[in-house]
C-alpha cells in the first residue's frame, strides 16, 4: 500500500456534509464508495476539515491508501464518472511523504463565503452566496475583521463539539478580507478567511457577525469586545452554510494544491 | 389596464421550458400564477423569446397589461418572493409606450453558452456549462463562425416547427464570438452570439457544429458548405441545452433591459 492524496471539489448542496453517516449521502460515503469499487477493498479517508450538511469544496484534501499498483489516472477518471457532476476529483495523486496526513499536516485552511446584496434574488447565486437585501457597506465590515487577525480564543464564534470535556478554542487567524467580485453577477461579495484551523460553525458565525455591523446594527468598535466575552450567547448570528466553501488547504513542504497554474498534473484538459 | 415590462431571470435545470404547459412547471406558467394572485384577475403575457426545458435566462423580457393602479415595487417583491429564487424578476416597470411587445418590438436577441472545456467536471459548473473533455481550438471556432455572420436560410441548424407548411428559416446574425472567462472556473468558455432572430435549437445546433471544429473532426472551411446544403441532417450535433442563456434581448426605443449600469430602476440594493 502506498500513502496518495486527493483534492476534491463538491456542491454541497443536496449532500450532508463532508463526514460519513449512515444512510444519507455525504461527500466521504460517496467518495469511499466509489474507490473501494474500483481498489477492490477497504480503504480509511482522512479529510483536511470537516464541513457541515449544505457547504460547499473546492479544494478539500483527502490522504488515504491505496494498491501500489493502482493507476491513479484511472482511477480519478472512473470515481468521477460515478460521483461526478456533485463531487469531482480535481486532483488524484501519490503523496510526497509516505505519511502524509490530509489534516494534521495542515498549516492552515482557507475558506470563502459569499454574499448576493441585492434587492431582488438571483437565479444563478441561489445554491453559492447568501441573500442579503439590506445594503451593506463593505468597509465597515473590512474594519470589523482587524481586531480577529492573530491568535484568539474564539469561543464567542464556536459551536462547542459534544463529548469534550474542554476544548480549546484557541486559533490562530492569518487573514480576513472582504471584496466584490467582478463578474455576471451584479452585487456579489466575497470573504476569504485563512487560519490555521477553525472551530465547528466558526467562518459562519464571524461572516454573521459581520454582516450585522455591513448593515449597522453593529459597530466595527463592538467586535473587540465581543471576542473578549468568550461567550457564544453574545454572537449575534450564524450565516447559513450554503454561502460556504472551504477552498484551500495549505501544507508545508509543497505548493498550494488548488491552484491549477502551480499543480502541474491538475491542469484543465 | 397599462402596458408593463418586465425582465426576467431563470434557472432553467427543473423547468420544462418557457412557454406554459399543462401539469408542468414552466418559467411563464409560474410567473403567471404569481401575478395573478396579486392582480387578482387574469393576465395575458408575451415573451421575447421562448426557450426549450433546460435552457436558462437572465434577461428574458416579457409585455402584458395590469390594472393602473397596482405598485409595481410591491408586486415584484411578492412574485419574488413566490417564484425565487429559481425565477427573479430583475425588473418591472410601465413601458414607454402602450402597445409595446416583447416578442414584435425586439430588434436582437443575444444568447451566451457555456462550454466546461477540462479533463474533470466541476461541481459548480455542471447546472450552466456543457461540458467538453476533449481539448477544444478556440480560434478555429472563431474562424468557423465567419461564414455564419449575415443574412443566410439557416435550414442547416433549425428544427423545423410542426404545422407550419413552409416557414422562413432567414435570419440575420448579426456577432458570434467565442472566449474564455476569467474567473473561479478553470477552462470555462463563452460563446455569445446575437442575431435579429433564432429559429428553434439554432443556437444550440450551431455550438454543436463548432465543437466539433474546435476538436477537429470538422474543419472552419466546412461551414460555408454546412450552411448552404439548407439540410439539418447534415449538422453534426445539437449541444445539450444546459449550457444556453438567454442574455439579452435588444428594443429599438430603449437602452438594453439586461446591463444593470444602463437601467436605474434596476441597480444592486
Amino acid at each position: 500500500m502506498r500513502r496518495a492524496r486527493v483534492t476534491v471539489a463538491y456542491d454541497g448542496t443536496d449532500l450532508y456534509g463532508f463526514a460519513e453517516q449512515v444512510g444519507v449521502p455525504t461527500v466521504m460515503g460517496r467518495l469511499r464508495e466509489a474507490i473501494e469499487k474500483v481498489a477492490r477493498g477497504p480503504v480509511e479517508m482522512v479529510g483536511a476539515g470537516r464541513t457541515d450538511a449544505g457547504v460547499h469544496g473546492w479544494g478539500q484534501v483527502i490522504s488515504l491508501d491505496l494498491p501500489e499498483t493502482l493507476d491513479l489516472a484511472m482511477l480519478q477518471r472512473r470515481v468521477n464518472r460515478m460521483c461526478g457532476p456533485q463531487i469531482a476529483v480535481r486532483e488524484m495523486r501519490w503523496a510526497e511523504h509516505p505519511e502524509f496526513h490530509a489534516r494534521f499536516d495542515a498549516v492552515y485552511r482557507q475558506y470563502r463565503y459569499h454574499v448576493l446584496n441585492t434587492r431582488e434574488p438571483n437565479p444563478f447565486a441561489a445554491r453559492t452566496a447568501w441573500h442579503v437585501i439590506e445594503p451593506l457597506q463593505l468597509w465597515a465590515m473590512q474594519l470589523a475583521c482587524d481586531p480577529l487577525i492573530g491568535e484568539h480564543d474564539f469561543s464567542t464564534f464556536c459551536r462547542r463539539p459534544k463529548g469534550q470535556e474542554n476544548p480549546s478554542m484557541v486559533r490562530r487567524l492569518i487573514s480576513a478580507k472582504w471584496s466584490q467580485v467582478d463578474g455576471d453577477v451584479p452585487g456579489l461579495l466575497r470573504f476569504e478567511i485563512r487560519a490555521n484551523a477553525f472551530c465547528h460553525q466558526m467562518v459562519r458565525s464571524i461572516v454573521g457577525t459581520l454582516v450585522e455591523v455591513g448593515t449597522g446594527k453593529l459597530h466595527a468598535g463592538d467586535i473587540r469586545a465581543l471576542l473578549l466575552q468568550r461567550n457564544r450567547q453574545t454572537a449575534p448570528q450564524v450565516a447559513p452554510p450554503h454561502g460556504l466553501v472551504l477552498w484551500e488547504v495549505g501544507y508545508p513542504t509543497s505548493l498550494p494544491t488548488s491552484s491549477p497554474t502551480t499543480s502541474p498534473t491538475s491542469s484543465p484538459g
